[in-house]
């Protein structure tokens, strides 16, 4: 049952041999311990570093945390998204976007070489992670990953969207944060946003607005600066 | 707009005086940029550490990934909560219930001391914190945040009990984790797992199996074992 049983000494001397094989074993037969060996096993999502830095510059963001900020704005910034969509499933979509990250890692999206066989390592992990779970909750959550993956629905575009507006908050209150560690230029933000002005024109004219503000305090720089 | 514009030089010399504190003062005017100023305040909770330890016992958990958490399992553990609970209210709730701690800290369970004023200083954080949001938004989720405080609902009793075993899991999968190097007993665990029992008797059962299996491989110890 509990990993890294390891070296330590214990208490009857039966810890690491007979009760817990025993007990992994029946793990395979409940659909309840299929739940929790998957909530286990994402707690890896924690140790899953973003390139982008908390707006307080002193470490880079997990992908974990990074789901729980993007879950909450999907609850307060729904007056943007479509007439009727559907927050609870906006959510869950979120709570669910980056799990294949434990298996595939973050990639960072101005990296386009890392972008080529992105979608190959993402669905091998989603294949090893998601069968964790009981059948129906693994068609479930891969189901909804799919989805957002697609960007086709009203909710899975409203999740897009906030998926590049919460990086984006984090680098403008980090004073370029990533984007100026790694030379991301005006002209690359301003395409990477592109889903937040499809989604709505007042959150893509206040993007445009924060990045034009970044770039004029000189934490980031334009293509025609480089020229 | 950007916090710490601090000593760096900036493009057009303009940065600090005359044009930040402009858009700093028109955001109290936006129902938007009220939003967005919550939103980039409560990233403050990636930095608020609790005892709990991440399960490869590397570092301890902080609240905001520790949020997204319990808000996943919500999503997969519904058939242990009451027949029709509202799970959209109970993931809400949980994205929201430790936001208080941004200015409040996280007050560890097993401290009695540092419990006794942990209400005053949490009410006190939610003043401030919530009045950042547009007057309906802070209502709704100052409301969400006492309801998981009383615990007399469906959705906030299945919420508290998520809060009990989601860290009960994580010590159990690092070999006692904080229990252990906080010297806390199996019983006081008992006790705090109370909720959990009282939500379901499957899950109540499954919490004791692991406490009696962490006490046997001595990672905690038991009141009886240290007379």
């Amino acid at each position: 049952m509990i990993r890294r049983a390891s070296a330590s000494a214990t208490r009857h001397g039966r810890w690491r041999n007979g009760n817990r094989t025993r007990h992994i074993a029946a793990m395979q037969d409940t659909r309840f311990e299929q739940q929790i060996r998957f909530i286990v096993e994402i707690d890896k999502l924690k140790n899953v570093l973003r390139r982008t830095l908390l707006t307080d510059g002193t470490r880079r963001e997990n992908s974990a945390e990074h789901s729980w900020h993007l879950a909450l704005m999907a609850v307060l910034l729904v007056e943007h998204a479509d007439p009727g969509v559907d927050v609870r499933r906006v959510i869950e979509m979120l709570l669910v976007h980056d799990i294949v990250e434990i298996d595939a890692g973050d990639t960072f999206a101005y990296d386009v070489a890392a972008n080529a066989d992105r979608a190959a390592r993402e669905r091998a992990a989603a294949d090893r992670l998601f069968s964790l779970l009981p059948p129906d909750q693994q068609h479930a959550l891969r189901a909804l990953w799919e989805e957002f993956e697609a960007g086709q629905t009203a909710e899975s575009r409203y999740a897009l969207a906030l998926d590049r507006l919460q990086p984006l908050l984090q680098n403008v209150f980090a004073q370029g944060g990533a984007w100026r560690s790694h030379g991301v230029t005006r002209e690359q933000i301003l395409v990477r946003m592109q889903p937040v002005g499809d989604l709505s024109a007042e959150l893509g004219a206040y993007v445009v607005r924060l990045i034009d503000e970044v770039w004029a305090a000189g934490y980031i720089r334009s293509i025609d600066d480089v020229r």
